[in-house]
This record gives structure tokens, sequence and C-alpha cells, in this order.
């Protein structure tokens, strides 16, 4: 399973917290997109690292896709394979969000890179923990130095909150989390998706 | 304008000794692919450098494309469009080539992210610098140390070479030159090419 959502929404926090529930009866692996494999971090350093040339929106796309086959190829794929539970900060519909609609590059397009991309591999439940890009901006501000995509200006981060919001409308693989809760109640509403959704 | 070619072929020589040569009468963009632009060097090492982590297929061929993609937005289409003629050391073909067929991957597959990157730019030639693999790969291990691709068996690259034939014999934008000839035979055929094709 997958969370998403925008910067300072609390995911890292909400699926580090579920790792950490969901390991007390089941083997489970956290990762994260981009640079969940050493490969990857390569990749992220090039795409986030505010000291490194800007990199064109198109080869953005394709760089956050190339982090993403080879996470699902040489990570996701296997652990599931071998009965682990897979939990993913990040995946494909954050590609469709940022590069897709934010970038303005067409969500169907990015989505047919990320397609190639897993390789027929799709989240059986993605969790969007949502918050106003006021508050989210303010939270992330408050952990210091930001990266690129952090650094944009609040109509690209809107741009990415209503991509997310229009995917999990119109997808029953979602579920919507209100982020302004407090980190308890959010935990405690993940906790009864994923035991409705996948029975956690 | 771009030379494809395998491994030893000798185009990266020709590729250089064409520039020189136009360069008499035009202004001239040698640059090549991977590895084209600064954040494109740092691509390149991660595909080819033997001491990193091997690159699942897929993400390979996304990582080409990333390249490209950074490559044609900021190098090669700001030089075309300000009148400048530009001569490619690779381009798209040989992702097809070396990540459509060798990989498996699907040469249209390949083709199809390729044509995402470039946005609609392709070349007005593709010169083909042909040679029996043997002989390429002799003359490239004499160049010393080999880069991923280079280590790949025999059979990889004769799966290369017979997927750039098979590109030029189908597409009246290619030359095929034969690359076992003298440098400097090669060098009035690509001349010759050029002439005809491009009016250089």
């Amino acid at each position: 399973m997958v969370f998403e959502g925008g910067e300072g929404s609390g995911k890292s926090t909400q699926a580090r917290r579920l790792a950490e529930r969901r390991r007390e009866v089941h083997d489970v692996m956290l990762t994260r997109e981009p640079g969940g494999t050493p490969v990857g971090v390569r990749m992220r350093e090039i795409l986030l690292d505010p000291d490194s040339d800007d990199v064109h929106p198109r080869a953005e796309a394709l760089l956050m896709a190339a982090d993403r086959a080879h996470h699902v190829a040489t990570k996701i794929g296997p652990a599931l394979a071998s009965g682990r539970d897979v939990i993913s900060d990040r995946f494909m519909a954050s590609s469709m969000a940022y590069q897709g609609a934010a970038r303005g590059l067409g969500e169907e397009l990015v989505r047919d890179i990320s397609l190639f991309a897993v390789d027929g591999l799709t989240p059986d439940l993605t969790i969007l923990v949502d918050v106003p890009v006021a508050i989210g901006r303010e939270r992330a501000g408050h952990r210091g130095a930001l990266d690129k995509l952090e650094q944009e200006q609040d109509d690209f981060h809107e741009t990415v909150r209503a991509a997310f919001l229009s995917f999990a409308e119109s997808d029953d693989s979602w579920v919507i989390v209100d982020g302004t809760l407090s980190e308890d109640e959010v935990a405690t509403l993940i906790d009864k998706a994923v035991a409705e959704k996948l029975g956690w």
C-alpha cells in the first residue's frame, strides 16, 4: 500500500507509524520514492538537491519513472513475492500529480510512462493524507531546508493537491484522510482504512 | 544529424572529424548521449560506471530517456533554434537498439518513451557506422576499461547491430557506412552523405 500527499501532510510520519504497528503481526518493508534503492538515492539527489542544476520537466518525469522502475524491480517486487507487506511513501500518483498536473506534462502521458516503469504492479490501497497547502507548507518550512519541489510556489502545490483529490475521488482503491487532525487521530483513521481494505 | 553504431565502430571519431570539417563553414555543436549535459553526466555515471550498482533494464531505458529529454530541452533545441548545426554521437535509435532490442523491452515501447523525451524533435539524418561485432569489440577493448554496456556478451552486441541495420534499411533518413574501411575512407563516405542529404 502507498501513502500520497503534498509537502508537510504528515504522510511520512504516518507511514512509519503504520509500519511499526503492522510489524507486530506481519513482516513489513517500509520504503519511499524517490530514492528507495541505492541507485535511486543517486537519482533523488539529481532530482531534489537544491544545489544541482535544474532538471527539465520531461527529464524530471522520466527520472522519477526510472527510480520507480528500479524500485519495483529490485525491492518492492521481491518483497511482495516473499510475502512481505510493503508500505511506500509516495508512488506513481506522485508523478501524475507533480509532473503530470503541476508541471503540465499531462496526467495520462505521465501515467503511461509510470505503467511501463512498474510493469503491471499497481497499489492495492493508496491513502491520501490531505492538508490545505498553507498548513502543509508551514509544517514543511519548520523542517528546515526545502528541496526543489518543496521550493515551488503555492499555485504549484494547489495543483498537486487538486490532482491528488481528483485521483482519490475517482478510484475505489484510494482513501482520503484529513491530515489537519492530530497525529493520533490521523493514525486511527488510517488503521481503520487498512483494516477495511486490506484486512490488516 | 546523428551518428549511431555499436561499440568500437569509430562513430565518435567520425563525429569529431565531421564537426571539424563542417566548422570551417558553419557553427557546429558536437554533443553526445548519454551525458551531453552536466545533469546528464551524472545520469551517465549511474548508467555506465562499472562500479555502480546494476540498473534494472526498465530503469536503464527510462534513465537514457531522461538524459535525452534534458539534452534536447536544454542543449540541442536551443542550438538548433539559434541556427547551429548539431552533431550528436548517439540519439534515440541507440535506446531502441540497446534497451528495446538487446535488453528485450520492445523497440516500440522504448521508441514511444523516447518520443515523449524528445518532444517531437527527430534527426534529419542518421549515419550508421556499421562494423561486425568482433571487429568493434576488439577495437573497444584496445581503448582500455569497458563500461557496463560494452561489457555485455557478443549475442547482446549482435542484437544491437541487427537492430541498427533494420532501422537503417526501413528509413530513408538513414545512411549506412562501412566502418571496416580506413578512417579516411569512412570520412569520405560520410562527407558524401551529408552533402547529399543535408547540403553540407
